[in-house]
């Protein structure tokens, strides 16, 4: 006959810390596949990423298969959890892919080489993926490893979707969830991939801002021109490009697109106070990337402008002569890559359309335009009622011996959105970033301490989905 | 005793029209060396086309040296002239090198193999450097040789200097020039590297533009940010280079420095009128190049605005990720190339300051601002007044039958700064290119007819020279 579940919990907490050497090599190996989807060169590395879970998780009794989409592959596991289980039926999502890692020469240690250094939390991992997203989905792995191995078993019906193209704005997510659904059906989504509050503080993520990514490209002359020859007759397409992109904000940064703000609510009072109360120091959060004021809409505080307002970022832009010394050229085109991050009921397609009747309406008449949109999300909004959102307030509660608080992220994870809208399910975001961990920036880590505290979480949520 | 110098002049004319093949011959063997500056490879053929040049001068009884310089050698040339010789002593200035011939698959014939074809003006020479420069220059060498041959020597004081990196930017000339002050002092320079108004009109190039380019850097995190993370309170430094950028001319077209207009003179209603009369078809310009609708200044006919008034064309712009698919980051920093063609008195160092001035005043609290000023050169205009810009006119009245036209171009020359800076001298500005010679493109072509007139109004001016 089982031990009762919360003793057995601390069988398993005895176990993941006592095995936490080997749960760190783990961890290595996978950062070692340089898997970057952005990148046609490293389409077999993301095979061979998908190829690691694949195994990972037939080893914990999991069925897996590798499954096709027009991108990269994803990786799909069940296991049943015991017999006669009446909890939850989890579904875990991660993704094995990174962001690419220029500019290089930034880097202190080569990206896919994970190194172990000291830091002033301790120990911390350098690599690409170090955090996002491996190193938070290893997490949830090694903490079935240790119910598998020391807990009688995984205790808890689980699906573990792993996607390649997340970094890539997972536009084959949501078909692909569609086109499975039957595999895929479950009770509740689970995902590692935010924060913490800070090192010591744990935090639930019940709002994440969505996201339309455009890239827009405008076409003038036929060729690259003499700028002696041709300067002051043809249009300049990097000059009428600065000209509208300028435009996106007003001097208070107000987003100039045309009912942009209609779906945009604004917070209650007593989320703002909530908020208030965390004592956000903005003067040490700018002052850590090596800024002191405050950008983005005047009249909101710090946390608003980061979780519930909107925004408008140039993330790319090129045209012309861009390598040394001068050329005189006009050149045939210019491009930008534009994102907007959505809050609330903000429509991605519905951006999508304001923004290119904006460039559209300010478009020189010799300029031709074209969009491609790379991805579209909507906003999330967790529902603080929900049992599972407070048995993650309870698991950090007692792993922390410290209250979690209820944050907001200005990230996006689509996901979230495709697992509502296509499963019809709510997700709980339990992650241990940090704020200075450079995801997406050259010498991206990971405190070990973060890492080792997110496996014994997992281990404890499982417990409660195991009815503990 | 000699003959008067105007009969002297026809049977000179005579000479050089029956020995014309040899001349074609002459300019053949130079257009058989591939001598392209831009390319190591070619480093013995530019060698070759200068001692090309020693061997040409020297035969028709020029002092003539190869001098080094840190790229491609010069070839420096000196006649003293008829003995008693009162009139200027001329500077005349060409270059060896041409650009290299790149995509080679569009040339229908190989690019240093000279062809001899029909076209709709009768015959035409294709190859690399047909017409720039070695056309043009080959039409004063041959000049000098019918002098030599039937006009009882070389009638004028000459000074000839033949460089081998006009097509890299001349970053050696002024250097040279500067060095070589004594055996360079003359009273006059003259070019033949410009164009003709059509194949029957003849012009005079009375004004080039000069050029301020800069590149700008606007640094704002200390590394590049998550624009979910970040995004509504860091800084975006694209955001900010769109927005000052795109002030850079107001919706008119005019230029929005503090004080760049100060210095620009408006030209004279003389001057307008013969630009207008002479009935240039914008929309065939721009249709070529695939446009419709003139840019630049408003209120101004097309060729003053190419020719008369100064431009603000961004050449480059960097900043981001500008690879495949989106990476949602806020960079560390954007960056542009920004040139302005000046006019008139407009100084280009001020230019500088005032671009500066222009984007510190636009320039958010958080950025930090960095400036490179690749290169300067202020503008040329010729005095109309001075006796040798007549003379230039009465020599191509003569050879044409027809009133040649003032024309001016949007392009720099930088060595007619370098000689009136280093040595104080005016240059004269003759050429005869036409506009679909294909310079610096694929089969680059000069017509024969254009080449037999360029070598008689030679002729004719070394005649002025010698005060006829």
């Amino acid at each position: 006959m089982p031990a009762p579940i919360a003793q057995t919990v601390q069988t398993v907490l005895r176990h993941a810390d006592a095995a936490f050497d080997q749960s760190r090599d783990t961890l290595f190996s996978l950062l070692r596949i340089p898997s970057v989807s952005a990148q046609p060169a490293h389409r077999a590395d993301c095979q061979r990423a998908a190829e690691w879970w694949r195994e990972q998780l037939t080893g914990l009794g999991f069925r897996t298969d590798i499954l096709p989409t027009p991108g990269h592959p994803v990786v799909v596991g069940h296991h049943d959890g015991p017999a006669g289980y009446s909890g939850p039926h989890v579904l875990f999502y991660a993704h094995y892919d990174v962001q690419p890692v220029d500019p290089l020469e930034l880097w202190h240690s080569p990206p896919f080489e994970p190194q172990l250094i000291d830091g002033p939390h301790g120990k911390r991992f350098v690599a690409r993926g170090a955090v996002d997203d491996k190193g938070q989905s290893v997490m949830f792995l090694e903490a079935l490893r240790a119910w598998h191995q020391a807990g009688g078993g995984i205790p808890a019906r689980l699906t573990v979707l792993i996607e390649g193209e997340e970094e890539v704005g997972s536009v084959n997510l949501e078909p692909f969830v569609a086109a499975h659904k039957d595999l895929l059906r479950s009770d509740l989504g689970l995902i590692s991939d935010t924060g913490m509050w800070d090192v010591d503080t744990p935090a639930v993520t019940t709002r994440l801002r969505g996201m339309t990514y455009v890239e827009v490209t405008l076409h003038a002359a036929n060729r690259d021109l003499h700028s002696g020859l041709f300067g002051g007759s043809a249009l300049n397409p990097i000059n009428a490009l600065t000209r509208i992109l300028g435009e996106l904000k007003d001097a208070n940064g107000r987003i100039q697109l045309a009912g942009f703000y209609d779906r945009v609510k604004p917070v209650s009072n007593a989320q703002r106070a909530q908020w208030d109360a965390l004592g956000f120091d903005e003067a040490a959060f700018l002052g850590g990337i090596g800024l002191s004021v405050p950008a983005g809409e005047r009249g909101y505080s710090a946390l608003e402008r980061l979780w519930a307002r909107p925004t408008a970022d140039i993330n790319g832009i090129w045209g012309g002569y861009i390598g040394a010394g001068s050329k005189t050229v006009i050149a045939a085109d210019a491009s930008a890559k534009v994102s907007f991050r959505l809050v609330a009921d903000q429509d991605p397609a519905e951006v999508f359309e304001q923004f290119k009747r904006f460039v559209h309406d300010r478009l020189p008449k010799d300029a031709r335009v074209e969009f491609i949109c790379n991805s579209g999300a909507p906003a999330f909004e967790a529902n603080l009622d929900s049992p599972w959102v407070q048995a993650v307030q309870t698991v950090l509660r007692d792993e922390y011996g410290k209250e979690p608080v209820l944050v907001g992220s200005g990230g996006s994870v689509p996901v979230v959105t495709s697992l509502k809208h296509v499963l019809g399910i709510d997700t709980l975001l339990m992650g241990f970033g940090l704020d200075d961990d450079q995801i997406h920036s050259p010498n991206e880590k990971f405190e070990q301490r973060c890492f080792q505290h997110g496996i014994r979480s997992h281990v404890r949520l499982l417990a409660k989905f195991a009815g503990s």
